[in-house]
């Protein structure tokens, strides 16, 4: 890393050694770096589901989580829902969210860079013609993502724009909604 | 819809007459069908993020949720992170099942087809080979999402089938997932 700096102390709380160690085990072991994740939804009524969270597949074996997560999802109340959560869109802007924001803690951890503050506004576009099958031309999804940070570190301009690309090209979540991925749906 | 069955009485709690509403005064007014979701994240410490959802854009002006949803996010303790919240990467599994399960009761709504329960099982494969930088030919994100459906409902098996399949066809999720959307990130 050209921007590491020797002797210097931050501490933005990410354990960049245990994440090197981690990248030299896994490289002489490569199976143990596949990863399964899981989510288990249920209906609950109308557009509101419960999803819960616990369980994956890593370093070969199951693993848990310290808890379960469960997130309430449903459709607003202008789609004539009853707004029990988040819409399954917001939760994508989520994931993107703190996916970029935990790349740029850990690249800015090791290339020695305090953080102070960082914060991430998302939006991203909907013609929703395309869910509602007015026009087959608009897609269902998002038209486009736009991320906007703001970072406050002992850094200069450059330095903290660097970190966000890195933390860019190093996200699962970037490369899930930038790239096409395979999605199989069976029934029963 | 070739599915319904006129005078049949069902309730899954979707109001699809609103809905079909709304695509009749949507497709007269596509302005109003823009929509802009948004979501705010501030770094906490380590990997640990923190994410709201309140405000969104639709229907030509400035909307909300009734309240705001919070969502924390982290990287697990096989990761040497403290597991303060689900990793991103499940967030986004969680925004499909929702959007997979919701279009699955509003169809079914408008199909006449009454549902007794609907679960969702989700799995992503990654190989964490990509996020460390260990190989550059292994892609950061998911090698591919499995969605499998358990549903009970007063239907044959060939229209549960077809239930699933419209769901998946009007997801915005589905759609996010499998084709590619532009992001763009930009900084302080």
């Amino acid at each position: 890393m050209m921007d590491t700096v020797a002797g210097k102390q931050v501490s933005n709380g990410v354990n960049v050694e245990a994440l090197l160690g981690a990248r030299d085990a896994l490289s002489k072991a490569p199976q143990a770096a596949k990863f399964t994740w899981r989510a288990t939804c249920k209906w609950m009524h109308g557009t509101h589901s419960r999803t819960s969270v616990k369980g994956y597949y890593g370093l070969g074996q199951e693993q848990s989580h310290r808890t379960e997560f469960t997130f309430d999802m449903d459709h607003p109340e202008v789609f004539a829902s009853e707004d029990n959560g988040a819409t399954p869109v917001e939760m994508v802007l989520t994931g993107l969210a703190g996916c970029l924001t935990a790349g740029v803690a850990a690249v800015a951890q090791h290339r020695k860079i305090q953080l102070r503050s960082v914060k991430a506004t998302l939006e991203g576009g909907m013609d929703i013609q395309g869910i509602l099958g007015i026009d087959a031309d608009v897609r269902n999804g998002f038209d486009g993502i736009k991320v906007h940070f703001e970072v406050d570190a002992d850094a200069t301009r450059e330095e903290i724009e660097a970190l966000v690309a890195q933390s860019q090209k190093r996200s699962a979540v970037y490369d899930i909604l930038t790239n096409p991925t395979n999605v199989t749906v069976s029934v029963n």
